[in-house]
């Protein structure tokens, strides 16, 4: 930012959806905070809608461009217009910096200009910069939490009220907590796209979205839940990246956690992400990942940092193999036949791939018998050849169900 | 930092204890880390211990302090003659910023560099950067939290195990949690320093720790903790830095919390924090309090900030009056004589000081009987004067024993 202290920092902004909005209150709001702080007075020069402005005019009138139309097209050609011409970019898009960070990342770095984006994870919760600047030169080992809050709401809602998935979700819907077309929140796409980005900063390493695997949780059972209750589980969609096996490995899926776990405890629309490494041991940080405000507000923290002339953040970089196959601990749900030898026949198939089991609780009986079991930490590939096997046994009357577990004591 | 990028950034150590020792292992190790961040290599150019070094002839060969010795002399003075001599400061000093902030940061601020004091409060979590930067412009209306960890360990501990405080006292200096001296650490006062250090950078007033009332743990007994599990509370020495009628209100204290409240599950030796904002809602930062490495790894933030150019925070000033009293919630806990009437009694004795009961049970008979209420949110002097009052009945067999109480459902 070169121009002098007396001018106001002209802001232009790209989208006036809710988080726009929200974003173009706070700053009229602030803005006398914000002269305080940065001694620099913000205003916004002009602002682009779908209906409305043109961007060149509005990136020519402007000293710093806010991006908060989401999607990649045409966001990414803003953005890198922007960068290009020498302007500092604040943006909340997700998927754009999952899909095409390299990209943005060394058009910035040419340009010797800011990009920053705490708003694209986590909401309000500052994760990025934590991991950028706080721990910027901390071995991270593990990066996980939960990062997408319309799941976390579903999930909470059918393990309090033990209804099923999808009138939960359209309660969800209602409440506004769900978009009509949920496929990416629960699909776990969503959360993927952010784990893609706190992979690349924790790591230094180049993640793309289509490196993430992604399970959701549309296919959660409501007697899972219930089960897991009484095995003082709690079921999370959660992201993990984490160092492996001289590689990282970055997934989404759904995952019990025994009480006692940080995260455990998080419910509703809420995020929550743990840093962990040896040298900072773990720090969890939670708060709303979402909400027009709470998002403008992290944004409204980026544009602080680069108007008080934070330096851009060094990246620096590694290439990291990603780990495909991992171990993990698994709970189990099997439809049995009622008859004698079943538990044995079971256990066999599962011994014989090298997983073995933790405990397992018997439930019902005739048509009603089920086993739920819990089993140590195994390959997951060993794990997908074991339920192969015993979905090939004439002992199970439905396909076998199974969710990831953190064995973990807290 | 104005030498080229080519040239070592000299680091000038002062204290080798183990903070000390664990940031110079630290660096050593990570130092290619931060040059790869910064562009410029770290070494420690000269350390002053106790019985060694001279430092006027470690701060000529530095080009940055990292202040390490605690307490507030001869700690000033180094602190303040690094700084006039335009070298950036990192301290962990959690005293002599809450006695001597006022000084420091005008200095600092004349001498146009950086002062940064991350580890001075809950160890490696984030908290100063969080307020600073993520946070600066944002009207912050309440900051609190577990910032002991010496005091967390001992109250969980005993409502894990039911043992007397002199008995978890011993088994924490046992363990390392707690000093020889605890006095500082039991008595609130270590909390009080962090607390007067949070509210001056969350409402930009000046604070100082003459200003923060605070209240220790040494009274609390093992059946106000019983207790207070059946009626699903736990026990934290909480610090409370808030906005109230027209200023703040800055206070340690012991405080039960009920369940449900996201500082409830942090146990052992952990600090958590809370930031609440309108334009944020809440966000909680939780992870270990103290220990060698997390603390230098928060020092360790600090110089890379430093060393990547990030301006100094700018402070703003306002001027808030501290409020004296404030309103709570309070636990009450009355051994009485077990007559008729007794209870009636007693409420009308509260309700003529405006205290309202939320909840009241029986326990014991003959000498054994008392009473455990929950007061609904009032005055703190309108209670005080209640419990005089009460302390003057004769249907108690001992003075009347009270810990605040945070009613609100999360």
């Amino acid at each position: 930012m070169g121009s002098e202290d007396s001018k106001p920092v002209r802001i232009g902004l790209l989208g006036r959806g809710t988080v726009g909005a929200a974003f173009a209150d706070l700053l009229g709001e602030r803005a006398g905070a914000v002269e305080a702080a940065t001694g620099r007075r913000p205003e916004i020069s002009g602002a682009l809608t779908r209906g409305d402005g043109d961007f060149t005019a509005i990136l020519e009138s402007s000293d710093l461009i806010v991006e908060l139309i989401g999607g990649t097209d045409p966001a990414r050609q803003y953005v890198l217009e922007a960068l290009r011409s020498g302007r500092p970019v604040v943006t909340a898009n997700k998927q754009l910096l999952a899909q095409h960070g390299d990209e943005l990342f060394a058009v910035a770095r040419e340009a010797g200009v800011q990009l920053r984006f705490e708003a694209a994870v986590a909401g309000v919760i500052p994760i990025i910069r934590t991991i950028q600047e706080s721990f910027g030169v901390t071995e991270i080992s593990k990066v996980f939490g939960i990062v997408n809050g319309t799941t976390n709401f579903i999930l909470s809602e059918m393990a309090a009220s033990g209804a099923g998935y999808d009138e939960v979700l359209a309660r969800a819907q209602e409440l506004g907590y769900a978009e009509a077309d949920p496929s990416d929140d629960v699909s776990g796409a969503d959360a993927a796209a952010k784990m893609a980005i706190l992979a690349r900063l924790a790591f230094h390493t180049p993640v793309t979205l289509s490196e993430v695997t992604f399970e959701g949780i549309e296919g959660i059972q409501p007697d899972d839940l219930a089960y897991a209750k009484e095995l003082g589980l709690s079921l999370k969609l959660l992201g993990v990246a984490e160092r492996r096996d001289g590689g990282i490995s970055v997934r989404v899926f759904p995952c019990f956690l025994y009480r006692g776990h940080p995260l455990s405890p998080i419910e509703g629309p809420f995020n929550a992400v743990m840093v962990e490494a040896p040298a900072i041991t773990e720090v969890t940080m939670s708060g709303p990942g979402a909400g027009g405000v709470e998002t403008a507000s992290a944004v409204l923290g980026d544009v602080v940092s680069i108007l008080a002339g934070d330096a851009p953040v060094h990246e620096t970089r590694v290439e990291l193999p990603l780990v495909g196959d991992v171990t993990s601990s698994f709970y189990l749900h099997l439809e049995v036949a009622d008859q004698p030898g079943v538990l044995a026949r079971l256990a066999t198939v599962l011994g014989d791939h090298d997983v073995s089991v933790k405990s397992v609780v018997q439930r019902g009986m005739g048509d009603e018998a089920r086993l739920v079991m819990v089993v140590h930490e195994c390959l997951e590939s060993r794990f997908a050849q074991a339920l192969e096997a015993l979905a090939g046994l004439d002992d199970l009357r439905s396909p076998p169900r199974s969710i990831h577990v953190i064995e973990e004591e807290y």
